[in-house]
Protein backbone atom coordinates (compact mmCIF):
# COMPACT_ATOMS: atom_id res chain seq x y z
CA UNK A 1 0.00 0.00 0.00
CA UNK A 2 3.03 2.25 0.74
CA UNK A 3 4.25 1.01 -2.82
CA UNK A 4 3.24 4.48 -4.02
CA UNK A 5 4.73 6.78 -1.65
CA UNK A 6 8.60 5.56 -2.01
CA UNK A 7 9.44 8.49 0.29
CA UNK A 8 7.38 7.34 2.90
CA UNK A 9 8.17 3.90 2.55
CA UNK A 10 12.04 4.67 2.53
CA UNK A 11 11.49 6.31 5.59
CA UNK A 12 9.79 3.38 7.72
CA UNK A 13 12.46 0.85 6.17
CA UNK A 14 15.00 3.15 7.80
CA UNK A 15 13.31 3.00 10.73
CA UNK A 16 12.38 -0.42 11.02
CA UNK A 17 16.29 -0.92 11.09
CA UNK A 18 16.36 -0.05 14.72
CA UNK A 19 16.24 -3.48 17.22
CA UNK A 20 12.78 -3.94 18.44
CA UNK A 21 11.07 -1.60 16.13
CA UNK A 22 9.01 -3.33 13.69
CA UNK A 23 6.93 -2.20 10.45
CA UNK A 24 3.58 -1.05 12.33
CA UNK A 25 5.80 0.78 14.93
CA UNK A 26 8.16 2.28 12.17
CA UNK A 27 5.07 3.54 10.16
CA UNK A 28 3.53 4.78 13.46
CA UNK A 29 7.06 6.85 13.97
CA UNK A 30 6.71 7.83 10.48
CA UNK A 31 2.96 9.71 10.34
CA UNK A 32 4.17 10.97 13.68
CA UNK A 33 6.66 12.81 11.59
CA UNK A 34 4.70 13.85 8.70
CA UNK A 35 2.28 15.27 11.25
CA UNK A 36 4.38 17.69 13.16
CA UNK A 37 6.44 20.90 11.87
CA UNK A 38 9.42 20.48 8.79
CA UNK A 39 11.52 21.93 11.79
CA UNK A 40 11.20 18.77 14.01
CA UNK A 41 12.13 16.85 11.50
CA UNK A 42 15.21 18.63 10.17
CA UNK A 43 16.14 18.93 13.78
CA UNK A 44 16.05 14.81 14.08
CA UNK A 45 17.64 14.49 10.29
CA UNK A 46 20.49 17.34 11.93
CA UNK A 47 20.86 15.14 15.73
CA UNK A 48 21.14 11.83 13.50
CA UNK A 49 23.83 13.19 10.64
CA UNK A 50 25.98 14.79 13.88
CA UNK A 51 26.00 11.72 15.68
CA UNK A 52 29.29 10.04 13.73
CA UNK A 53 30.95 13.38 13.05
CA UNK A 54 30.96 14.37 16.75
CA UNK A 55 31.43 11.45 18.31
CA UNK A 56 34.40 9.40 18.53
CA UNK A 57 36.24 7.22 21.22
CA UNK A 58 38.52 8.08 23.88
CA UNK A 59 41.78 7.28 23.48
CA UNK A 60 42.26 6.43 27.12
CA UNK A 61 39.45 4.77 28.39
CA UNK A 62 37.18 4.42 25.21
CA UNK A 63 34.06 5.59 26.35
CA UNK A 64 32.66 7.83 23.73
CA UNK A 65 33.07 11.21 23.67
CA UNK A 66 33.08 14.42 21.92
CA UNK A 67 36.65 15.55 23.15
CA UNK A 68 39.62 13.09 23.07
CA UNK A 69 40.40 12.71 26.33
CA UNK A 70 36.94 12.87 27.78
CA UNK A 71 35.77 14.30 30.30
CA UNK A 72 35.94 11.96 32.95
CA UNK A 73 39.55 11.04 32.15
CA UNK A 74 40.48 14.47 32.55
CA UNK A 75 38.69 15.10 35.55
CA UNK A 76 41.51 15.94 38.51
CA UNK A 77 38.70 15.34 41.34
CA UNK A 78 38.61 11.55 40.29
CA UNK A 79 40.67 8.62 42.27
CA UNK A 80 42.85 7.29 39.57
CA UNK A 81 43.68 4.71 42.23
CA UNK A 82 39.86 3.03 40.97
CA UNK A 83 39.66 1.77 37.75
CA UNK A 84 35.71 0.83 36.58
CA UNK A 85 36.07 -2.07 33.68
CA UNK A 86 32.54 -1.76 31.42
CA UNK A 87 31.45 -3.94 28.61
CA UNK A 88 29.96 -0.89 26.58
CA UNK A 89 29.13 2.98 27.08
CA UNK A 90 25.71 2.46 28.35
CA UNK A 91 27.29 0.35 31.56
CA UNK A 92 29.36 3.14 32.07
CA UNK A 93 26.64 5.69 32.38
CA UNK A 94 24.22 3.65 34.66
CA UNK A 95 27.00 3.11 37.06
CA UNK A 96 27.30 6.86 36.54
CA UNK A 97 23.60 7.59 37.40
CA UNK A 98 24.62 5.20 40.39
CA UNK A 99 26.65 8.55 42.01
CA UNK A 100 28.50 5.15 43.50
CA UNK A 101 32.23 5.24 42.03
CA UNK A 102 34.40 8.13 41.81
CA UNK A 103 37.44 6.73 39.89
CA UNK A 104 37.82 6.45 36.69
CA UNK A 105 36.88 3.66 33.88
CA UNK A 106 37.83 1.29 31.03
CA UNK A 107 35.43 0.70 28.44
CA UNK A 108 36.27 -2.71 26.68
CA UNK A 109 33.49 -2.24 23.63
CA UNK A 110 32.40 -5.66 23.56
CA UNK A 111 32.81 -8.94 25.87
CA UNK A 112 34.59 -12.36 24.61
CA UNK A 113 31.81 -14.72 22.47
CA UNK A 114 33.56 -17.16 21.08
CA UNK A 115 30.14 -18.36 19.27
CA UNK A 116 30.02 -14.96 17.53
CA UNK A 117 33.51 -15.13 16.89
CA UNK A 118 34.86 -12.39 19.29
CA UNK A 119 37.50 -12.96 21.20
CA UNK A 120 40.60 -11.16 23.37
CA UNK A 121 42.41 -9.38 20.14
CA UNK A 122 38.95 -7.42 19.58
CA UNK A 123 38.51 -6.00 22.82
CA UNK A 124 40.57 -2.95 24.81
CA UNK A 125 42.41 -5.52 26.92
CA UNK A 126 45.92 -4.50 25.70
CA UNK A 127 44.80 -0.96 26.62
CA UNK A 128 43.43 -1.87 30.39
CA UNK A 129 46.96 -3.63 30.98
CA UNK A 130 48.91 -0.36 29.65
CA UNK A 131 46.72 1.44 32.15
CA UNK A 132 47.16 -0.38 35.30
CA UNK A 133 51.03 0.72 35.02
CA UNK A 134 49.41 4.52 36.15
CA UNK A 135 48.83 3.60 39.59
CA UNK A 136 46.18 1.73 39.51
CA UNK A 137 45.69 -0.12 43.17
CA UNK A 138 41.98 -1.66 42.16
CA UNK A 139 40.11 -2.81 39.00
CA UNK A 140 36.66 -3.36 39.94
CA UNK A 141 34.64 -5.21 37.18
CA UNK A 142 31.49 -4.71 36.25
CA UNK A 143 30.75 -6.59 33.22
CA UNK A 144 27.45 -8.02 33.06
CA UNK A 145 26.40 -11.00 34.70
CA UNK A 146 25.67 -13.06 31.36
CA UNK A 147 27.57 -16.33 30.28
CA UNK A 148 29.94 -13.93 28.53
CA UNK A 149 29.85 -10.97 31.06
CA UNK A 150 31.19 -13.51 33.51
CA UNK A 151 33.84 -15.33 31.14
CA UNK A 152 34.89 -12.04 29.92
CA UNK A 153 35.26 -11.01 34.34
CA UNK A 154 37.66 -13.88 35.26
CA UNK A 155 39.75 -13.41 32.09
CA UNK A 156 40.21 -10.04 33.02
CA UNK A 157 40.41 -10.76 36.92
CA UNK A 158 43.64 -13.51 35.94
CA UNK A 159 45.28 -10.26 33.50
CA UNK A 160 44.84 -7.67 36.36
CA UNK A 161 46.48 -10.29 39.31
CA UNK A 162 49.21 -11.17 37.11
CA UNK A 163 49.85 -7.38 37.33
CA UNK A 164 50.10 -7.52 40.84
CA UNK A 165 46.72 -5.55 41.28
CA UNK A 166 43.47 -6.28 43.26
CA UNK A 167 40.52 -7.38 41.66
CA UNK A 168 36.86 -6.50 42.48
CA UNK A 169 33.64 -7.35 41.08
CA UNK A 170 30.44 -5.72 41.42
CA UNK A 171 27.67 -7.34 44.01
CA UNK A 172 25.46 -9.95 43.00
CA UNK A 173 22.31 -10.39 44.62
CA UNK A 174 18.98 -9.53 44.99
CA UNK A 175 17.64 -6.17 43.16
CA UNK A 176 15.92 -3.47 45.30
CA UNK A 177 12.10 -3.50 45.68
CA UNK A 178 12.04 -7.26 44.51
CA UNK A 179 10.17 -10.23 45.79
CA UNK A 180 12.28 -13.28 46.62
CA UNK A 181 9.48 -15.05 45.17
CA UNK A 182 9.83 -14.23 42.00
CA UNK A 183 13.78 -14.13 41.49
CA UNK A 184 15.37 -16.74 39.83
CA UNK A 185 16.98 -19.73 41.69
CA UNK A 186 20.80 -18.63 40.18
CA UNK A 187 20.37 -15.09 41.92
CA UNK A 188 18.61 -16.65 45.19
CA UNK A 189 21.32 -19.10 45.28
CA UNK A 190 24.88 -16.26 45.08
CA UNK A 191 23.13 -14.35 47.43
CA UNK A 192 22.80 -16.82 50.00
CA UNK A 193 26.30 -17.88 49.82
CA UNK A 194 27.16 -14.17 49.66
CA UNK A 195 25.38 -13.43 52.44
CA UNK A 196 26.91 -10.64 55.14
CA UNK A 197 26.93 -9.36 58.74
CA UNK A 198 24.00 -7.29 59.56
CA UNK B 1 25.42 11.83 32.46
CA UNK B 2 24.82 12.60 28.99
CA UNK B 3 25.53 16.61 29.50
CA UNK B 4 28.79 16.04 28.84
CA UNK B 5 27.90 14.36 25.15
CA UNK B 6 25.43 17.42 23.77
CA UNK B 7 25.50 15.52 20.05
CA UNK B 8 24.69 12.15 21.75
CA UNK B 9 21.81 13.75 24.57
CA UNK B 10 20.70 15.71 21.63
CA UNK B 11 19.74 13.24 19.38
CA UNK B 12 18.38 11.47 22.36
CA UNK B 13 15.91 14.65 23.25
CA UNK B 14 15.20 14.41 19.20
CA UNK B 15 13.94 10.72 19.66
CA UNK B 16 11.88 11.11 22.45
CA UNK B 17 9.85 13.46 20.84
CA UNK B 18 8.18 10.10 19.21
CA UNK B 19 4.82 9.62 20.86
CA UNK B 20 5.70 6.56 22.53
CA UNK B 21 9.11 6.65 22.84
CA UNK B 22 10.25 7.92 26.28
CA UNK B 23 14.13 8.89 27.41
CA UNK B 24 15.18 4.70 28.00
CA UNK B 25 13.76 4.04 24.34
CA UNK B 26 15.70 7.29 22.90
CA UNK B 27 18.77 6.22 24.57
CA UNK B 28 18.74 2.67 22.93
CA UNK B 29 17.95 3.86 19.76
CA UNK B 30 20.63 6.60 19.52
CA UNK B 31 23.32 3.94 20.41
CA UNK B 32 21.98 1.25 18.63
CA UNK B 33 22.49 4.09 15.47
CA UNK B 34 25.95 4.86 16.75
CA UNK B 35 26.78 1.17 16.85
CA UNK B 36 25.75 0.73 12.91
CA UNK B 37 27.84 2.29 10.00
CA UNK B 38 27.78 5.57 9.30
CA UNK B 39 25.84 5.42 6.17
CA UNK B 40 22.76 3.60 8.00
CA UNK B 41 22.98 7.48 10.03
CA UNK B 42 23.17 9.55 6.85
CA UNK B 43 20.62 7.23 4.99
CA UNK B 44 17.85 7.41 7.80
CA UNK B 45 18.29 11.28 8.01
CA UNK B 46 18.25 11.76 4.45
CA UNK B 47 14.87 9.93 4.33
CA UNK B 48 13.83 11.81 7.74
CA UNK B 49 14.60 15.28 5.46
CA UNK B 50 12.89 13.67 2.33
CA UNK B 51 9.50 13.11 3.82
CA UNK B 52 8.11 16.46 4.10
CA UNK B 53 10.32 17.51 1.04
CA UNK B 54 8.23 15.02 -1.13
CA UNK B 55 5.04 14.37 0.13
CA UNK B 56 2.28 16.39 0.11
CA UNK B 57 -1.85 16.03 -0.23
CA UNK B 58 -4.09 15.23 -3.04
CA UNK B 59 -6.03 18.16 -3.65
CA UNK B 60 -8.79 15.74 -5.02
CA UNK B 61 -8.61 13.13 -1.72
CA UNK B 62 -6.48 14.68 0.63
CA UNK B 63 -4.83 11.50 1.24
CA UNK B 64 -0.73 12.08 1.52
CA UNK B 65 0.80 11.65 -1.84
CA UNK B 66 4.19 12.57 -4.01
CA UNK B 67 2.00 13.61 -6.80
CA UNK B 68 -0.58 15.66 -7.22
CA UNK B 69 -3.47 14.07 -7.99
CA UNK B 70 -3.12 11.04 -6.18
CA UNK B 71 -2.57 7.37 -7.89
CA UNK B 72 -5.73 6.23 -6.17
CA UNK B 73 -7.52 9.51 -7.84
CA UNK B 74 -5.98 8.92 -11.41
CA UNK B 75 -6.75 5.49 -11.18
CA UNK B 76 -9.20 4.08 -13.76
CA UNK B 77 -9.80 0.99 -13.02
CA UNK B 78 -11.61 2.29 -9.60
CA UNK B 79 -15.57 2.73 -9.06
CA UNK B 80 -16.10 6.76 -8.80
CA UNK B 81 -19.27 6.08 -7.72
CA UNK B 82 -18.36 4.57 -4.58
CA UNK B 83 -16.31 7.33 -1.95
CA UNK B 84 -14.83 5.74 1.12
CA UNK B 85 -14.87 8.62 3.68
CA UNK B 86 -11.80 8.51 6.37
CA UNK B 87 -10.07 10.13 9.47
CA UNK B 88 -6.50 9.83 8.51
CA UNK B 89 -4.38 8.46 5.77
CA UNK B 90 -3.41 5.84 8.07
CA UNK B 91 -7.13 4.63 8.05
CA UNK B 92 -7.51 4.46 4.27
CA UNK B 93 -4.21 2.73 4.15
CA UNK B 94 -5.48 -0.22 6.53
CA UNK B 95 -8.62 -0.68 4.40
CA UNK B 96 -6.64 -0.67 1.88
CA UNK B 97 -4.91 -3.68 3.17
CA UNK B 98 -7.63 -5.51 3.60
CA UNK B 99 -8.27 -5.21 -0.34
CA UNK B 100 -12.49 -5.10 0.06
CA UNK B 101 -12.62 -1.46 -1.52
CA UNK B 102 -12.45 -0.46 -5.03
CA UNK B 103 -13.87 3.01 -4.92
CA UNK B 104 -12.40 6.62 -4.23
CA UNK B 105 -11.17 7.67 -0.72
CA UNK B 106 -11.83 11.12 1.27
CA UNK B 107 -9.73 11.82 4.07
CA UNK B 108 -10.99 14.46 6.76
CA UNK B 109 -7.47 14.86 8.08
CA UNK B 110 -8.87 15.21 11.73
CA UNK B 111 -12.41 13.98 13.46
CA UNK B 112 -14.74 16.61 15.22
CA UNK B 113 -13.45 17.13 18.57
CA UNK B 114 -15.37 20.19 20.47
CA UNK B 115 -12.97 19.79 23.92
CA UNK B 116 -9.64 19.83 21.40
CA UNK B 117 -11.11 23.08 19.72
CA UNK B 118 -11.67 21.21 16.32
CA UNK B 119 -14.79 22.21 14.65
CA UNK B 120 -16.34 21.45 11.05
CA UNK B 121 -14.05 24.32 9.39
CA UNK B 122 -11.09 22.18 10.45
CA UNK B 123 -11.90 19.34 8.26
CA UNK B 124 -12.53 18.82 4.62
CA UNK B 125 -16.24 18.29 4.93
CA UNK B 126 -16.82 21.72 1.90
CA UNK B 127 -14.27 19.59 -0.06
CA UNK B 128 -16.30 16.06 0.07
CA UNK B 129 -19.39 18.12 -0.52
CA UNK B 130 -18.15 19.47 -3.97
CA UNK B 131 -17.15 15.96 -4.67
CA UNK B 132 -20.68 14.47 -4.37
CA UNK B 133 -21.98 16.50 -7.50
CA UNK B 134 -19.93 14.05 -9.59
CA UNK B 135 -21.45 11.19 -9.43
CA UNK B 136 -21.16 9.94 -6.17
CA UNK B 137 -23.95 6.86 -5.65
CA UNK B 138 -22.50 5.51 -1.75
CA UNK B 139 -20.61 7.42 0.80
CA UNK B 140 -19.24 4.92 2.92
CA UNK B 141 -18.28 6.26 6.39
CA UNK B 142 -15.21 4.59 7.87
CA UNK B 143 -13.89 7.19 11.09
CA UNK B 144 -13.09 4.91 13.98
CA UNK B 145 -15.56 3.80 16.50
CA UNK B 146 -15.21 6.27 19.17
CA UNK B 147 -16.59 8.99 20.18
CA UNK B 148 -15.51 11.63 18.28
CA UNK B 149 -15.44 9.39 15.16
CA UNK B 150 -18.95 8.30 15.79
CA UNK B 151 -20.09 11.91 15.73
CA UNK B 152 -18.48 13.09 13.09
CA UNK B 153 -20.23 10.03 10.81
CA UNK B 154 -22.91 11.84 12.11
CA UNK B 155 -22.28 15.15 10.98
CA UNK B 156 -21.42 13.69 7.25
CA UNK B 157 -24.32 11.16 7.19
CA UNK B 158 -26.22 14.35 7.58
CA UNK B 159 -24.21 16.72 5.07
CA UNK B 160 -24.58 13.45 2.64
CA UNK B 161 -28.07 12.77 3.15
CA UNK B 162 -29.04 15.98 2.26
CA UNK B 163 -27.65 15.54 -1.36
CA UNK B 164 -29.33 12.70 -1.97
CA UNK B 165 -26.82 10.33 -1.48
CA UNK B 166 -26.75 7.00 -0.13
CA UNK B 167 -24.96 6.68 3.52
CA UNK B 168 -23.30 3.76 4.72
CA UNK B 169 -21.27 2.79 7.50
CA UNK B 170 -18.43 0.05 8.52
CA UNK B 171 -19.96 -2.43 10.35
CA UNK B 172 -19.67 -2.70 13.94
CA UNK B 173 -19.19 -6.30 15.74
CA UNK B 174 -17.04 -9.05 16.81
CA UNK B 175 -13.38 -8.99 15.10
CA UNK B 176 -12.26 -11.91 13.85
CA UNK B 177 -10.52 -14.50 16.21
CA UNK B 178 -11.77 -13.11 19.33
CA UNK B 179 -13.86 -14.66 22.05
CA UNK B 180 -16.52 -13.10 23.49
CA UNK B 181 -15.96 -13.50 27.02
CA UNK B 182 -12.92 -10.80 26.16
CA UNK B 183 -14.93 -8.38 24.22
CA UNK B 184 -16.41 -5.02 25.83
CA UNK B 185 -19.90 -4.87 26.48
CA UNK B 186 -20.92 -2.40 24.36
CA UNK B 187 -19.52 -4.20 21.07
CA UNK B 188 -21.51 -7.32 22.08
CA UNK B 189 -24.90 -5.42 22.80
CA UNK B 190 -24.14 -3.84 18.92
CA UNK B 191 -23.13 -7.08 17.71
CA UNK B 192 -26.78 -8.66 18.89
CA UNK B 193 -28.37 -5.65 18.08
CA UNK B 194 -27.31 -5.45 14.68
CA UNK B 195 -27.27 -10.17 14.10
CA UNK B 196 -28.05 -10.89 10.81
CA UNK B 197 -29.59 -13.96 9.09
CA UNK B 198 -27.35 -17.18 8.37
Amino acid sequence: MLDSIPSFARLVAELAKFPGVGKKTATRLAFSLLSRPESDAEALAGAILELHRKIGFCSICYHMTENDPCPICTDPTRDERLLCVVEQPQDLLAIERSRSFRGRYHVLQGVLSPLDGIGPDDLRFDELLARLDGGVEEVLVATNFTVEGDATALYVADLVRAKGVRVTRLAHGIPTGSDLEFIDDTTVHRAVENRREL
